[in-house]
């Protein structure tokens, strides 16, 4: 059986990364942006405004945006729905390909259930968080710590409330994932090789029990 | 520095039998019933009250109790608070040992905050923490699935109180800890060794880097 690792994580707390060094690690496919890429592919769209519109960040902008290309506010929500059906397509394209792989973000791990993934949640405190998105900030993205917080913020609702379309489990409930971890005091390359030991551990223990995949 | 790893944990989630495995593992102590008993020993009282006053559980019993004894219903939470300062007394007594140990509960990770504690939490679904604390009743313990619900949810609910005393971070928010294991679908020896590597390595990390103990 494929083996699939999910990241879900806080902005900024390094999930990304994780992630791509949990895929060099155990040699798996990697998919982050390539999945809105995709989806902006299929739909002839603009791929930061799909980015955008998914999470549910920059709400007024994209608000503006959508009511004059569908005439309503209400369009609005259809939009988002719309890229969230084609998200979930692209995801179980994915799934299909039977390769092993990291999939960050998206819900994969709800989209995937049938797959009975490795689940990870990855998260920081906000300290941490903001150190590490300003250290990482490019040069067209100056902002101040209280900016940088609300950004992160806006983001982190934006993901929680499409957790909530997919599923009644709040985004980051710790019993929604097999293994959640705080960045904070990490550093992610040392990081990396633990997280992989536990996965493969329980893609074994998986292997050899029917009772696997509850989650 | 001496290693000190902490397990907060939701009832029924296996916590104690990791935090066991742990400690035998690692040739650490372990300290669990162990405070309780000091507790009671110290101040000339019964082990069991002094752990149902200490969890907020069985609160109505207790507070009959607690009522003939201090004769006001306000004397209720005094003598919690006066075992709570009493186990915080008997935690740091431990901690002055030197000795490397697991503590299970009692917020130890909060209370040994300056000792830069490994902290771990440990929750599962309620379907798997029925089904272990089913399969681990005594004898004279025969509860329905609906009773043991109940029970679970009442001991959590007085461990989140007590939680609240101490510090303003929830029980149980991944945050506050630097790890967090889901048990559901692990078999609790599998389990161990790894949790085992993680905190080595953390602490070793801790051990050339000062920035470590921020959590």
């Amino acid at each position: 059986m494929m083996r699939i690792i999910t990241i879900s994580r806080e902005f900024g707390s390094g999930g990304r990364e994780l992630g791509k060094r949990l895929a060099d690690l155990l040699g798996y496919e990697y998919y982050d942006r390539e999945i809105v890429t995709a989806i902006a592919e299929n739909k002839g769209m603009n791929e930061n405004y799909v980015e955008k519109l998914i999470e549910g960040q920059a709400l007024k902008r994209v608000h503006i945006h959508v009511r004059s290309s569908f005439s309503g506010g209400i369009a609005m929500g259809q939009a988002r729905t719309d890229l969230l059906l084609e998200q979930k397509k692209v995801i179980e394209a994915i799934a299909r390909t039977g390769k092993n792989c990291v999939i960050v973000g998206r819900n994969a791990d709800v989209l995937l259930k049938e797959f009975a993934p490795f689940k990870l949640f990855v998260c920081a405190d906000m300290d941490t968080k903001i150190k590490r998105c300003l250290e990482r900030a490019g040069e067209d993205e100056k902002l101040s710590r209280k900016e940088m917080e609300r950004k992160i913020r806006t983001i982190d609702k934006g993901r929680a409330q499409t957790r909530e379309i997919v599923t009644n489990i709040p985004w980051g409930d710790s019993k929604a994932y097999h293994l959640t971890v705080n960045t904070a005091e990490w550093n992610i390359k040392e990081l990396a090789p633990m997280i992989a030991g536990f996965a493969n551990c329980w893609f074994e223990r998986r292997e050899n029990d029917t009772v696997i995949g509850s989650l």
